[in-house]
């Protein structure tokens, strides 16, 4: 299929690619521990501190294949102690599965929910009061949610964390937010973040990168009892890691050479710009979006519009207009959008990805593309705004 | 680089690729869960049991972000319970990491060590009497040893076991030989194959392939304990292999459609002839390499030449040429070769791997120009052959 065939994927995340970035994905086969690779690869973790906007020498970047779900697996199987208790705030899908993932490595987590239900965060006295109730090794917060398009201001619960309990490590899931939201890894005083290739970062999938503060990796190296997994183990991943970015050939297992380099060429492209401009031009697609969804009456999952995301919108669907009637005549309209997640409500909504080159690269049109398939789309349903 | 620059690598992975299966790495963005991809996964999928040579419904193909490494993760953390014994035949670097991951997860792997050392296989015998002496949950085989060359015979040793210890689960490691060994799945007996895609498959690294006996998926849901992973753990993959491959769309962990539809076109290439033509083609490429080898005077770390695989040779330098001065005279004549693995002997030896399109393509001339460029490396290191 022709590239300008194809529908535009505007889901949070596969997001759509840059031409370049998909080109390195068909780079010839060369050698993982050649000179060529090493050195791209050695580049390539240098540029995820820049992408962190973090200079401080002991923090420790991480990319392994695997899904952004592998993540979950570094910080449950390295940074928390079998019986040790982690505070999971719950926003949506993806705390009930951190925490499982947590459980499944020992840790105890404790779901903080979030009071007002779906498209609701904790507030910060919740956060402070667990804090003081009970001693947390961590505290993990999904930064954009995927499943309901809520934004936690990461800044704002650091502080709390830091001044309550400054010896719980602050872990960040950023599998939705890395590339497209403010993160500011060493003012801001974050522990780890793990992310994904696939989203704001705009490499395809198959990559699971991790950010480990200094003493994230101090805690690893202290800790009493083995890490969890054999295959998410930091003792066997850091010693590699801080080889090739040493440009250093180094072997625990085979790195995707074409992933990588997609990802050497998107971080290029990232950091061609200061990230404050990116971040800015996210908000100002997402107000975009958010605004169209508001003129059609819609309502996003996200009830106060500050605690929304902006690489992302969650949209009910106006009653009456079904996912099943909906999304083929956007696929119709060559828009391809995602279904709901969240299992309380999953059929009752729909999400809206605004990230990457769709965001970016304003020669594309994809966000007028997408607001204006959505208009007609619901239209043809029967569905033309509000009374 | 244009690819007709590059240099030829010729390593036991990753391999060379065939132009479809990189243009395949570049396919434009789509939905992991829309139709299309869908249905590339689900076929994917039911190919997987035909290079497996296996129609019992009951088998699992699993295709999962990550490295090859992960599938002892699969292994370890499904197929074992925390303290059953799994018996471990070693034949070089790659037992001692399984046994490793066996341990992680709280299994007991006892070793058996290969008795003349450095190139040979644990004999049927010594696999017999350690059956006999205790009850093993399961035995891992690596099929051909990548850090040594070394072939075990996966369906000899399948008979011991049906015989000596039924109930005992074979367990492969066929990273370095799914796709250039003669595997029989179900006619042999196996219980589980671990794989990867950048090895005799001719895919780009990302995707780690595992192949689940139906008992040995029983074995996994009649467990007493939970899965010791989260992130390899067959609760949460199974049901989402079984969907894809119904053509149902369903979500664990975000997979790469860039890499699926690569591993899609490259079994439609595999799966187009005969697979016993391939294996022929790699036992006649093979034989061609070792017969270079010995008529240079060279030793191959095999030490019983039917003990050696069809997909790489490990050859030992001839004294007084050292790796620092072969290997890059050889990527001076455009070819790519291995240093050593096996940590006894990493520096005295190297690895020249044959398999995939490398063999297939012989207009390629890959073998060719490989056994070429080692005679002039030597040469020019003042090597010229047995006196």
């Amino acid at each position: 299929m022709a590239a300008s065939d194809k529908p535009t994927v505007l889901i949070p995340g596969p997001v759509e690619f840059d031409d370049a970035v998909l080109g390195a994905m068909s780079h010839p086969s060369e050698s993982h521990v050649g000179g060529a690779f090493v050195n791209i690869f050695g580049e390539t973790l240098s540029l995820l501190r820049k992408l962190f906007i973090s200079e401080d020498p002991s923090a420790q970047p991480l990319v392994v294949s695997g899904s952004g779900t592998l993540g979950w697996d570094f910080v449950a199987a390295n940074l928390i102690e079998p019986k040790e208790d982690v505070l999971v705030l719950h926003t949506g899908y993806f705390a009930d599965s951190f925490a499982s993932c947590i459980a499944t490595y020992g840790g105890v987590p404790t779901q903080l929910k979030n009071p007002a239900g779906v498209g609701s965060r904790p507030t910060y006295e919740q956060i402070e009061q667990a804090l003081k109730e009970k001693k947390y090794k961590a505290i993990t917060i999904t930064h954009t949610d995927t499943s309901t398009g809520v934004l936690n201001d990461i800044k704002a619960i650091s502080e709390v964390v830091r001044r309550v309990s400054p010896e719980t490590l602050i872990v960040v899931d950023g599998v939705c937010s890395v590339g497209c939201e403010e993160i500011r890894f060493d003012d801001w005083g974050l522990d780890c973040v793990v992310t994904a290739s696939q989203k704001a970062i705009g490499v395809p999938a198959g990559l699971s990168i991790c950010y480990l503060s200094g003493r994230a990796v101090r805690t690893f190296e202290e800790r009493k009892t083995a890490p969890g997994s054999y295959f998410a183990s930091f003792a066997n991943w850091l010693p590699i890691m801080r080889n090739y970015e040493a440009k250093k050939p180094s072997y625990f297992a085979t790195p995707s050479p074409q992933l990588v380099r997609a990802l050497h060429t998107s971080l290029l492209q990232i950091l061609s710009i200061p990230l404050e401009e990116r971040f800015a031009a996210h908000k100002t697609a997402s107000q975009k979006v958010k605004n169209a969804i508001a003129e059609l009456g819609l309502k996003q999952l996200a009830q106060d519009p500050s605690q929304a995301a902006n690489g992302m919108t969650a949209v009910y669907f106006p009653e009456g207009v079904t996912a099943q009637d909906v999304l083929p005549k956007l696929l119709g309209r060559g828009v391809v959008f995602a279904g709901g997640l969240h299992k309380e409500i999953a059929t009752k909504y729909f999400r809206f990805g605004h990230m990457g080159v769709s965001v970016m690269n304003k020669d594309l049109g994809h966000i007028d593309k997408g607001i204006n398939a959505l208009k007609e789309a619901l239209s043809e349903s029967g569905y033309n705004g509000p009374k």
